[in-house]
């Protein structure tokens, strides 16, 4: 523990995931993960044993999470060689090197080296802003994280596609907004939209987030789940939220 | 109102719309409208002037009740010759010959007849079930209503591209079952997707139902509307059903 926080690079934080004692290094300056990569990690479906893939991992948040619900060996991939380093301390930090592999690379190169067809499961919480750049201003690591600049979300589903077996699944996190071209991609990629979850931040609001899983050579039939909401009416998290971030133990949304 | 009522074919019926004193004739032998029919009516997005052409109109509730919202000229198609009667009739029971044209015929030859791009906006409420024909005990005047009997889902978002002008609307309610395919259909007409609505029976239910708006030749950005939740915890209608039902003025759904 005290070797860990000596091993904090400065504007670094190590928080706890609130779950399984699980903790991440994070960063204000570099990156911190946000409540879409919880979500994700809840809702892909995920084989007991195997090998699942997390693209865009960023710090790593899926890969820990996601060691909560499987067995399987995880392999992580990040193009940001600052956020991979991060990625990999918190993965020594929680003593996890031996089911999860945090790879610093291109995901459009990935399928070349990983293999075609070889995972079970594919998770991913790809940048949302179309375009190769946003405010100059911005971050240049939080610019890398939000923009397509390396890779584009066809490419990133492409990528999906050739990584997973037949009949393996597909999980994204993304904004409502690029819904019709997710789903044309993953058409084009022979990833068929099966299962999808809208998130509202209110019962009256608008969806501002959809979680999508699609299955490699899939039959069409999409099930929409029930609205996830956020905040209830006293904006206080819904007991779902609740649950999926402290366990169903609490729940002390009334 | 005794006329109309001695031109009533039997096990037919006069049923009250609940709005602007509005009538339909519906038969349970043969046609009756379904909840689908008045949330679409009701979420389109409509021209205050300009043409409307409604596909599938069956008894012609769509176009009846799209007339408390516009002043456009609403031409309805409908290829059962015995369902198209009954909306003819309802028409002229109403006083709405000016603004309602019932056309009995088969979409897929209407926009040769109609005209290309002529239209401000569509109105569709198609046959939910992919193939042919279901059970073959099923009535022949339904049988027709909910199966792809003449016309899959991508003739018919083919015919609505045809007939719909630039930058001119189309809604239809479907299954959610059908999302991709109705995406991806849309998407190689040039029928952009650009609003969607769930519905979903009970705040804890998956949808069973969506609504979609599409703009042709639109630019990419979808947005989800708020679920649209039918019952509330007590199966009782929630507030918007009632108000979409009965107006606003009435919301008792405490």
């Amino acid at each position: 523990m005290s070797n860990i926080e000596n091993e904090l690079l400065p504007s670094e934080r190590l928080d706890d995931l609130l779950t399984h004692q699980l903790r991440i290094i994070q960063s204000r300056e570099v990156f911190s993960f946000s409540m879409d990569a919880v979500l994700l990690a809840r809702f892909a479906g995920v084989p007991r044993y195997g090998r699942i893939a997390d693209l865009c991992t960023g710090n790593g948040v899926i890969p820990l999470l996601l060691t909560t619900r499987t067995q399987a060996k995880i392999d992580a991939v990040e193009i940001q060689p600052r956020l991979a380093d991060m990625a990999r301390r918190s993965v020594r930090l929680n003593g996890l090197e031996e089911r999860i592999t945090i790879v610093e690379g291109d995901l459009r190169d990935y399928p070349k080296t990983a293999g075609y067809g070889v995972y079970d499961a594919i998770t991913v919480n790809p940048p949302y802003m179309q375009g190769n750049s946003g405010d100059t201003n911005e971050n240049p690591y939080y610019a890398m994280a939000r923009h397509e600049m390396h890779g584009t979300l066809e490419q990133i589903v492409e990528a999906c596609a050739r990584l997973v077996r037949t009949g393996g699944k597909v999980a994204m996190v993304h904004r409502p907004e690029r819904l019709a071209d997710i789903i044309v991609s993953m058409r084009k990629w022979k990833l068929e939209p099966k299962r999808l979850r809208f998130v509202h931040p209110y019962a009256e609001a608008g969806a501002n987030m959809v979680l999508i899983e699609a299955v490699r050579d899939g039959k069409p039939a999409v099930k929409v789940l029930p609205p996830l909401i956020v905040y209830n009416k006293d904006r206080r998290y819904e007991r779902e939220l609740m649950e999926i971030y402290y366990g169903p133990e609490t729940g002390n949304d009334s």
